[in-house]
C-alpha cells in the first residue's frame, strides 16, 4: 500500500506475517546539504536528535527504546537521512510515537551537543588507523566537487565550526515533503494509516533539492603511507538509478565482481594471487551512478594489480558471455529475495526506492524486469558506455603505480 | 525435526514458508585441532576444499554455485568448521549435492594449495594495518595456552609449515560423528530426510574431542604502537554455555553493555566522552565462557577509560536493578526473534546449539526460559561469580596504563 499525504510524505506499507515489524523514515536531506564550512552537520544532527525528545531526556529516551527491546538505527548518506526502528509487533504504536518525538520534537540542548561533537571528532581521528578508509576519503575529495567532496562524517574543520545554532537551523530543514515512511509487519492497513496520520499527518516543510554532481576523473594519484598493504581504489562513472541501463549495468557488474566466479576474483585473486581482497560495487552519488573498485595488495604487486583491474574494466566493452549473463542475472534475483527476507531490509529498500526512483517495486516486478532483460541489452550497454577516465588512487609504501599510469594512458 | 543418523551425524530440520532455504553443516573440528607448528591448518583447508570437488574443477565449482545464485559461506572457529549454503527453494537438492562434494569429495590438488597459502599469508600480514585486530591477537596469545593461543587464521610460521600432506591429513579427520546438518525451508520432512540420507547416510569418521582451555588472566600489558587511537581489551572468565548461570549471565551482560542505555555506553561514552566505541561481548572458547570488553580511546584518556571499564565490572557484584533486568531480558528476547528472522540465521543457530549444548531450542522455549528467570537469579550469580583477575592489554602511543594497573591491583 502506498499512501501519499497532502503534506508530501508518502506512507509505504507492506503487510507480512511474523512476530516482528520494521519501520523506516527517510528524508531527502543529507551530507550534500551540509552548510559549506560545517561539513558533518547532517551526521552530527542525527546523533544529537537522540539526546532527548518529547517528554524524555537523553537517558529516558535511550531507556524507552531499550525497555521494549526496540532496535533503532539511523544513518546519513550524502542524499538522505534515515531513521529505523524494529521490534516485536505489539510495540509498533510505541515505536512510532518515539520516532515522531525524535524527528519532530527533539530537545537539541546545547550541553548535549558538546559530547556529540567530541565523539564525531574522535571518530574522524580514528580514520588514521584505517588506511583503506583514509584512501576512500582522499579519493572522494579529489574526484568530487562540493558538496560531495567531504565524507558524511565531515571534516575536522567542519565539525569544529558547528554550533548549536547552525545545527538547529539544519534541523529546521527536516520536513514532510519528499520524505517516505515505510512500515513492514502484520498489521491492518487502516490501523497503520491512522497511527501514521496521528503522528505525521500535520507534519510540514522539507523538500530539499539534491545538488548536481560534478565528477572529475582521469587521474592517477599515490599517497605514501607506511601501511603494510597497498590499497587501490578505482572510481568510474556508471549508469544512474533512473537511467534505462541501470538493471543491465548491475548484471554486467555481477559478471565483473559478483562472487567467486567473477572476473575480478578470478583474474586478480585466484589466477595471480595479487590481492587478498578485491571487488567493485555500485555507489549512487546524488542522482548519478558510480562503480567503486578496490583491491588490498602489497607494495610489490600493486602495479600489476592495478593493471589487471583496469584491463578488466576495459575488456567489459567487448561484452559478457551468455553464461556470465545468466549467472549474474540469477545472482541478482537471489540477492533481491535475500534482501527482502528481513522486515528491516524490506523497509529500507522501500524508502530507498521511493527517494531514488519515485516508485516502489514488488519482488515480482523485479523478477519480471530481470527475466525480460537479454544478453544483447547488457552488451549493447557495455559497448555504448565503456568505462573510461577513472579516478585512480593508491595508498601504501613507495610510488608503485607507474605501470598503472601507463595502462591508463 | 531432529534425526540422529547411526553414523553420529544429526539432521536438524525446521520447516518455514518462504521462497528461500538455508542449510548449514557444522563439524566439531576447528583451529583448536590445528597440528602444533601448523597453526592455520583448519582455516586453510576450508579454503582449499572449494578449489575443485566431485567432478568439478575449481572454476566449474565456483560456477556451479554462482549459476544458481547460491550463497556459500564457511567459517572456522577454534571449536568448529561450518559450511553454509542458501538459495531459492527449487535449488535445494543441487545445493546439498554440491555441499557433499565439497566436504566429502574435494580434489585437494597440490597446485591449488599454493595460492590458498599465499592468500592466507597476505591476510595475516594485513593485520599490521589494523591495530584493534593486532591487539586481540596479542592478548589471545598471552592469555590462552595452546591450542587456543593462536588466531583461527594461524601464524606466519604455521602457514609456512603447512604442506599438501599435512592439510590432507587434517581433512581425514572430517566425519559424521558429532556433526550437525541444519536445513531450514519450505520442504516436506521426508524429502529432506531422504536427500540427506543419499548424500550423507554413509558418511563415517569424525568425532574429535575439544581440548581443555587453560586461561591465564591477572595481568596488564601495554604494547607501544604509533596508532592514533589507544585500543584497550579486557578479558574475564564468565559462566560457560552449559552452566546453569549462562542465561542469567547474558542478562547481566545486557545491563553492562547492551545498547545505549547500558552502563558501559553511559559511563564511558556518554557521561565522560572517553571513547568513541566501547562494548563487551560473550566469547565461547572450547567449552568455557569469556567476556571480552574493548574500548577505542585516545592516549590521554586511555588510563581513565580502563579505570571506568574495570570499575563497571567490579560494580556488577552488587547486582543490577530491576529496571536493568527487565530491559536486558526484553532485549535478549527481541534479539532472539531477529536472529531467527532469516533462514540462514536460524540454520546457524541450530547447528551452534547442537554442538555447544547437545540440544536445539525452539523460539518458544527460549522465551519460556527467559520469562522464568528472576532478578534474584541474576544477582545471585553476580554475587557468587564476580569478575576477577582479567587479562588486560592496551595498544597505542606511550605507556598509559599505570592508573589502570593500580585500579586492578
Amino acid at each position: 500500500m502506498l499512501h501519499p499525504f497532502q503534506s508530501g510524505l508518502t506512507l509505504l506499507f507492506e503487510r507480512r506475517p511474523g512476530p516482528g515489524f520494521a519501520l523506516e523514515l527517510r528524508l531527502p536531506l543529507g551530507a550534500a546539504h551540509d552548510p559549506a564550512g560545517q561539513e558533518g552537520t547532517a551526521a552530527v544532527l542525527e546523533e544529537w536528535l537522540h539526546k532527548g525528545a518529547g517528554n524524555l531526556d537523553a537517558r529516558a529516551l535511550a531507556d524507552a527504546f531499550d525497555d521494549l527491546g526496540l532496535r533503532r538505527g539511523g544513518s546519513v548518506t550524502h542524499e538522505s537521512t534515515r531513521f529505523s526502528v524494529s521490534g516485536l509487533r505489539s510495540d509498533f504504536p510505541r515505536a512510532l510515537t518515539l520516532l515522531a518525538d525524535v524527528v519532530r520534537r527533539p530537545h537539541l540542548q546545547d550541553g548535549e551537543l558538546t559530547s556529540v561533537l567530541d565523539l564525531a571528532r574522535q571518530d574522524l581521528e580514528s580514520l588514521a588507523d584505517s588506511p583503506a578508509d583514509q584512501l576512500a576519503v582522499r579519493l572522494r575529495e579529489l574526484a568530487f566537487a562540493r558538496p560531495y567532496a567531504h565524507p558524511v562524517s565531515g571534516t575536522l574543520a567542519g565539525i569544529a565550526a558547528i554550533t548549536p545554532e547552525t545545527a538547529r537551523a539544519f534541523h529546521s530543514r527536516y520536513g514532510s515533503r519528499g520524505a517516505a515512511l515505510a512500515v513492514v509487519g502484520d498489521f491492518e492497513e487502516q490501523v497503520v494509516h491512522d497511527l501514521v496520520t496521528v503522528h505525521f499527518g500535520d507534519w510540514q516543510g522539507g523538500g530539499q533539492e539534491l545538488p548536481a554532481v560534478i565528477f572529475q576523473g582521469d587521474f592517477v594519484r599515490h599517497q605514501p603511507d607506511d601501511s603494510q598493504q597497498t590499497h587501490i581504489n578505482v572510481l568510474f562513472r556508471s549508469p544512474g538509478p533512473t537511467e534505462p541501463g541501470w538493471l543491465a549495468f548491475h548484471v554486467a557488474l555481477g559478471a565483473l565482481a559478483g562472487g567467486s566466479a567473477s572476473r575480478l576474483f578470478e583474474e586478480v585473486r585466484e589466477k595471480r594471487g595479487l590481492a587478498y581482497s578485491v571487488g567493485a560495487s555500485v555507489h549512487v552519488t546524488g542522482r548519478d551512478g558510480f562503480v567503486w573498485a578496490y583491491a588490498g595488495s602489497t607494495p610489490g604487486r600493486a602495479a600489476q594489480t592495478l593493471d589487471v583491474l583496469l584491463n578488466e574494466f576495459a575488456r567489459l566493452r567487448q561484452g559478457v558471455t551468455s553464461e556470465e549473463f545468466e549467472r549474474a542475472r540469477t545472482q541478482l534475483l537471489a540477492a533481491t529475495v535475500f534482501a527482502a527476507e528481513t522486515a528491516r531490509g524490506r523497509a529500507s529498500a522501500l524508502t530507498r526506492d521511493w527517494l531514488t526512483l519515485g516508485a516502489v517495486r514488488a519482488l515480482g516486478e523485479v523478477r519480471r524486469d530481470l527475466e525480460a532483460l537479454t544478453l544483447a541489452d547488457v552488451n549493447e550497454l557495455l559497448a555504448e558506455r565503456p568505462f573510461e577516465r577513472p579516478a585512480v588512487m593508491s595508498l601504501g609504501q613507495g610510488a608503485v603505480l607507474r605501470n598503472g599510469a601507463h595502462a591508463l594512458a
